[in-house]
């Protein structure tokens, strides 16, 4: 406990942009986020009062990190799942745990649990070698998709393969991969759920991410002409997984809808996630104080939409020789053109393809929403005339 | 300019619960509030990453605060406005300056200047002496209300006197005394706008402010009932006092509605203000995303309700051996009954009557917004049963 404030003490392992917008939802539960950041300029290590220095893969500076926290969260999933073990058996509270984080550090381990529970999932298989690829493919058909079964985001760790021959070099390279079938979606969608240690669950309405080159750039809340029994079903199976995985906090479900109008599990992610950013200005409780909520067994917040629509659109770093030069100029233009999109800037530099934020609009009328947050994504991005 | 970031520094003297909020709106803005703090357990002290130690009323240290940032501002009233022209002086940008600021620390200049203006005040009169006073109320009438010049808020410094002998003590202490006749009024508003150096305005919908021992309990987006063209009066009359006293930033107008309905300045604050705390979850700009993006000279947001009704609940310190022991458990408590009313703690410790949060609860009924944020509030600070 804070002997300041009376209140529990939430550390964040890791200070990227989850842990920065986590502050932003810690400052009004009398909160204060204690982050272990790699780097002093990390998005997180700029707006935190209490900063530790530290590597996440480093139990001593864990242990140190962990000290005087009444719970610890993740801001992403590169712990090692040992030393999370380590922690707890020190007594350390870790939310989620190593036994839930496991699924969501390893996708071969993710893909046998969920197939286990009968979760529909795309056709999968762990991939050792060429003979293995090529059986998987003879039965999925090619192309087919490889993922590296850890370490991967954002596209990163995921390959298109034609056939046995384009995987050559990746099979000789020892990474553990996990092949699945390259299934024809209609769109992806994301069903976010939040569990707390007490059993309590909430779900956000379900969404459409919109994904170009693997990396989400939009999401449009909620999912546009989803049969309502679909979207229950949505949420429904996150509510599942989060229970039987055990998943304390945000659980992100990204699942694949089939052009014969299927559910299939994409990927899992047990922290705030980028498909629901869009919480908080469109949903009562964002996902980012829900997420501190359920870590601190605290009841969690309604989750009622604020408005009809609300769509986000991340911010993917542009060329340098942006024109007019520098985010400030940029940032002043967009504000005059775009006066109720909101604004976050995650406090990263600024490299082509990097998620340096994300825009949000709310209102009645999506192709509206969609449009201006679009132009106003891709001004702050890349310049240009408004 | 912050190297890592690329976006303007703004640094706010004084570390109070308006400075920590403002840090919660300077998040998305890819900013981080630089505070200058009394204690380094001052509220916004505790999330704020950049802390700088030091008295406001010491011209060394705020200098010394302010090199490297590109504009400072206020969390309140008390920085002397000789410090605040010494600053601009030496080049700082500083909104609001001391022009502006004057008017907000000293009500005798604030009434003079809008009598001049010809801002409909209470009558008023600048009090020295006891043959001042008898003057003054037998023409005004008893009680009358006598206000230190400088230096109150929240009802201190504020006096109600039934007669002259009543204030003898006052008298004797020499403070600085400004007699304003004791006004029947129906209720209290607030007209809150921001102005940005580059002249844009920007006005929230006018309030009612429910005062009880003359501090504010309760805040009622938008005022019921308030005719359609009064309210278009009050937010006139704000943006022209915040143009003609070259205001930037936020300014709040408290203004007494009259029995017989005509609108009169009580007090004015040149900050952020308890009469828009609502604005965090009601309008689609927040009151401290409004004053960093005036006192940035950015242009300002959309400031259209995001809710029909908003209503905000003070949290008041109640006394100590309250049942349940502990904010913590009483959190538990509030967030499992109020899942949709958002909690705003201020990180200060609990003494009787001290502001130390509030609540706030968007909808559609209002008498319902209003039974549960009330609830919400009594129970958080004094306990009992839910």
């Amino acid at each position: 406990m804070d002997a300041r404030t009376g209140l529990p003490v939430v550390g964040m392992v890791g200070a990227g942009q989850l842990a920065r917008m986590t502050q932003q939802a810690a400052i009004p539960l009398g909160q204060s986020l204690r982050v272990l950041a790699v780097n002093a300029d990390d998005g997180a290590a700029l707006v935190c009062a209490d900063v530790v220095l530290g590597d996440h893969r480093d139990l001593d500076a864990l242990r140190r990190f962990a000290t005087g926290c009444d719970v610890v969260t993740w801001d992403h999933e590169h712990v090692p799942n040992e030393h999370i073990r380590a922690l707890a058996a020190d007594g350390v509270v870790v939310h989620p745990g190593a036994d839930a984080l496991q699924y969501a550090q390893d996708k071969g381990l993710m893909r046998t649990r969920l197939s286990e529970l009968g979760v529909p999932c795309p056709r999968w298989r762990r991939i050792g070698s060429r003979e293995d690829l090529q059986s998987f493919g003879d039965e999925v058909g090619w192309p087919l998709v490889l993922k590296a079964a850890r370490g991967g985001y954002d596209g990163k760790g995921v390959w298109v393969v034609d056939r046995p021959e384009d995987a050559a070099e990746l099979l000789a390279s020892g990474t553990e991969l996990v092949g699945e079938e390259k299934v024809a979606i209609r769109r992806e969608l994301a069903a976010d759920v939040a569990r707390s240690p007490f059993g309590q669950g909430a779900t956000w309405p379900v969404v459409e991410t919109v994904q170009q080159d693997g990396i989400c750039v939009e999401v449009i809340a909620p999912a546009p002409s989803l049969p309502e029994d679909v979207a229950d079903e949505a949420q429904q199976l996150a509510l599942r997984i989060a229970g039987e995985l055990g998943v304390t906090g945000v659980l992100a479900v990204e699942l694949f809808e089939t052009t014969d109008g299927r559910l299939l599990v994409n990927e899992l992610a047990m922290r705030p996630h980028n498909s629901a950013h869009w919480t908080i200005e469109g949903s009562r409780t964002s996902q980012f104080e829900q997420h501190l909520r359920a870590v601190l067994d605290y009841p969690l917040g309604s989750t009622a939409p604020t408005a009809r629509w609300t769509v986000m659109a991340n911010l993917l770093g542009g060329p340098d020789d942006v024109e007019p030069k520098g985010i400030d100029e940029r940032v002043h233009h967009f504000m005059a053109h775009f006066p109720d999109v909101k604004l976050h800037l995650y406090g990263k530099g600024m490299r082509p393809g990097r998620k340096v934020g994300h825009v949000t609009a709310c209102g009645e009328d999506l192709e509206d929403l969609r449009a201006r947050t679009r132009a106003a994504a891709e001004y702050l991005m890349n310049g240009g005339e408004l």
